[in-house]
């Protein structure tokens, strides 16, 4: 069986594992106030091009956009998000929980368009009864997107204008980040990212980590308390190295870019596979999940071999499917699926 | 002048202020628990012919959504309406600000399809991964609609069914029940409602009362500690009486009814006014609330003699318009309006 | 039969009443925006010397406390408040369902001391584990206390320099203002009270109004969204203007300091009475709460003609009353216990 | 140098960390739906005992009480804890910030006494006014307790008595539940402390795992949603498997046991040798936690060779200190500090 479910199927890249034996014996204090926590903070805000910045390590997605979101809106306001975005669909009701609207935008295929934006804000404030309504307060978009898609740098950087014209922060969920930075359709670089937006997040989890995310600001006055607010949440790990320890080699020796080159490298020799086979394309994505239109009988019998997530309800003769690779997954899986389609 | 804005403009019906005047010198206890709430309770409870049920006196709409949505929720649960419902629009995020999703569905003039609920709880329940979304846990609809329109015994009827199949409460917003159930288009009685629902609100505030709205639940089993969550919401009014004094008048020789008679005799008298001559309606309202489309030169003269809302963003050469008449609206109102177009 | 179980028993005072009658077909605009509520803001301003204030009005206490602590918290902070404060045992956990803790002190007959503020705010700074703890973010005390005792001048000029010390905001629960403005003890005057603290309300409900308190600060900055955030509460009034008819008629001709006197006036004559019979205080109260301990024989016989509010449980030979005076008590009144006892 | 400041100061156990190496290249599903977690959770309810029972693993101590405590408690409801648990000092006011109030009563040694739970719900019970107070909706103890005591069987029998008679739930945080029941003090074994409550938890993180909390509970019908709860929190790990593989590995071979046991072999030992040498102890705790009361002149010195927590403020000749063993601690470590005493 090869297995494309998803990118957290597996354990931790074995680099990755190898650091958390060699210290499994060591003594720290905890709560991420350790030495090894900061030598990973310092090497991602090198590796940003960020001086004054700030790093703050959880352990899951869904947490890591609670706690975020619920720093950066003040009561009364809302997250600006496309229909799709995993805060507003997968995240059971998370962040209304913390009694925040999602002021949901139309997706196109997983984005946002700059110019929505400036609309919806823009009529806002032209509404004379906008005290009664929920202030949009702060953006979020994902990088790449929950349909794989990813933003050129334009568009960022018209979006971060936007924002920055309201004065609103805006966060970039970057759970797959490793993926749409080594994208080949990706032309901006990690330091641009983290310069075109207020705070965004390097995802652990999907790419090379047992767990863990690393939240990264160059405007650590936008959260304040914000250590308070971790544990608050319930989001403190008392062994805090274990994500210092994670990132650290996560962010020696390239291991972070290699990860997301070597997933993508896959996902695109499969793409390539089914698309010389003639298979349609349900999106066309650059990143390490990717969505096919299959006849249901293919599917019938691909499942035998392979497990890969049926995409929404099936159709009558073909449906959507997606196929997720990662730091994992090899050629000879590649090679197994081709093989049978 | 004559004044068109709103239906919360002016103070109580004379004769429900008379009561208020009558009895200001009486010494009662607090909290609701005197006989003049009792017996408002009563005579509501008469006039919906519920035998076993529950009202409960809050001051304003906005708290009056906001404690019941409360009450009928889980924690990961949301409440489906209408994308124009005044819960998604106009309450400042106070559903949202007590950890509750809204689940939009699409708008028709204000109303939901009730196929429209049914296929989106469908959906949910066929979903893998449903465990990670907001389950839909109530069915929020107001009647009459912030648009004016009202639903059919019929449209009700297949609601509740829907809520009944999924055990789900549904809840009727009824901040303008008068003026609906007076409309010459409305097929459906108060008993009738108050039947097809697990629980409404009959408005006071814009129908007669200084303010004032009553909770009445043919199901009190599903408002366990009500009492103390909506003092919890701070929704305890100290001298409760004075919802008890009103609502008891409102409910006594049917003011309820000839106040909602009123307001709609008024709205078809300058609707008729205005089609007659001309002019465009934007939604074919059958209460209280009208909505033209006028020149904006019509508009500027109209602005001189009568105030009304302007609904949305000026057009270029015409603007839809909303004028809202109430208990209080003379014909010579009415009159000084329809001279001057 | 006599009244003294709260201050809350009758409606409005006459002079009150009238105002809302005189006004009652007027049409004004909603929510607070109207001339009455301008005007009573302004009178109120003027009263506590106050140029560049703001005043909110609101319909209720419990509502009040947890709207205000809502705005002056960040998540991570609680509220000191003395334990017998009325946010911490009778308003149903209103302040916790807002996310804040209530960080209880020792009670001094109702009192907070400063030194233990102090200390307890020295400590919380002093100790390296803080950052997990909940940091006092303001403090609350009330004016009379729930317990009828009033601060001195030099004990409030205390306890804020403390707040202004540790750059945290001091609010003062008024519900009961204007018995202790008008108490033989009270050497503090509006003025004063209004300048050392950052925001405090003036109480309507009991002091004269059918309901309606008023917020006060010499700090709006302090309060950014404000009425955003009170409609989110389901706290604002849609006739908002009636909140500020009353408060106006209030600040005319020292309304509410004669309403204040007068409460205090019966209240000193009833304790007077009950002292030279005999009775034991169970506190000495200043204002308009007496606390008598009777023989449970006695409060037999005179619960009979009066009625008014055993305080705690029944002791096996005597126990705790409470009666309380307000503006409508009558000189009969206090007469008609008086010669039962 | 030698570590008793708490612990969570080093990794995993090594037999627990070789089965997350042994296993880490596997696939399997994610979010604790894998086998692993499975037969984790069936080697547990064996353990305890429990037929008809669920386990649910999460991260960390302060998510699992804020979860935990979030589900069992109606909006109106608080816990019932200790004024030194936990949840009421060192978690950065989780509780209050899911909406509930903690209902502190008086510690004795970090525990509760069952009258004073009795007394306290008696009084709620017979005050009228409670439906405007926070109802008692749960007790929380913990075992051991944050000062290291643990209760007998029959305080816990006694105390889960009164929460059956007044039908609310105990639930008890066992953080450090294996040096707890490997105490020679300790009269409860798992089977009867797992029955003589309703919900608890089984500490991971200080008890030999990297991280991780099984909570426990004979009654799922408590527990409604509860998944989609944990995921709300943010408290649903991604690699769920994670848990499940360490939990499974602690619960073979009485490995949890075997953990518990030598951390108190360690303890009381280290203790003896403060004792002996006559040391006063500042608590006489029988579990993990020691705390002894050192001239200040012998921490100076102590501090050279061994890292431990100073207990509050320093004294002016003496000051308490705590040390803390735990499975990693060896004898080589206890002789150190003996030898320098």
């Amino acid at each position: 069986m090869v297995y494309f479910d998803s990118d957290y199927m597996v354990g931790a890249h074995p680099l990755v594992l190898k650091e958390l034996i060699d210290t499994n014996n060591l003594h720290t204090v905890g709560y991420g106030k350790d030495e090894f926590t900061k030598n990973a903070a310092n090497l991602i805000l090198e590796s940003c091009g960020i001086n004054n910045g700030e790093v703050h390590f959880l352990v899951g997605g869904t947490q890591t956009n609670a706690v975020v979101i619920d720093r950066l809106l003040d009561h009364n306001d809302g997250v600006i998000a496309p229909e799709t975005a995993h805060i507003n669909v997968h995240e059971a009701g998370a962040i209304e929980s913390n009694g925040h609207k999602i002021i949901t935008l139309k997706s196109f295929d997983g984005k946002l368009k700059s110019e929505d934006i400036s609309d919806y804000i823009k009529n806002f404030y032209s509404d004379d009864t906008n005290e009664f309504m929920v202030r949009p307060g702060m953006v979020y978009i994902s990088f790449p997107t929950e349909l794989g898609t990813i933003y050129t740098k334009e568009e960022i950087e018209t979006i971060y204008a936007v924002c920055r014209r309201y004065d609103i922060p805006l966060f970039i969920d970057g759970a797959r980040l490793a993926y749409g930075l080594a994208s080949p359709k990706c032309d901006i670089s990690l330091v641009e990212l983290a310069h075109n937006c207020d705070v965004f997040y390097i995802g652990g989890t999907k790419c090379g980590a047992l767990f863990g995310e690393a939240i990264v600001t160059k405007r650590p006055e936008l959260f304040p308390q914000f250590r308070s607010l971790i544990k608050l949440h319930g989001a403190t790990l008392a062994k805090g190295r274990l994500l210092g320890i994670q990132f650290s080699r996560l962010f020696t020796d390239d291991l972070y870019h290699k990860i997301g080159e070597h997933g993508i490298k896959m996902a695109m020799k499969l793409k390539d596979g089914f698309v010389s086979k003639g298979y349609p394309l349900l999106i066309d994505s650059p990143t390490n999940q990717q969505f096919f239109v299959l006849p249901n009988k293919k599917i019938e019998s691909l499942k035998k071999i392979a497990s890969f997530e049926i995409w929404g309800a099936m159709g009558e003769i073909e449906t959507p499917v997606r196929f997720v690779t990662d730091w994992s997954t090899t050629d000879d899986d590649i090679n197994t699926v081709l093989e049978n389609i």
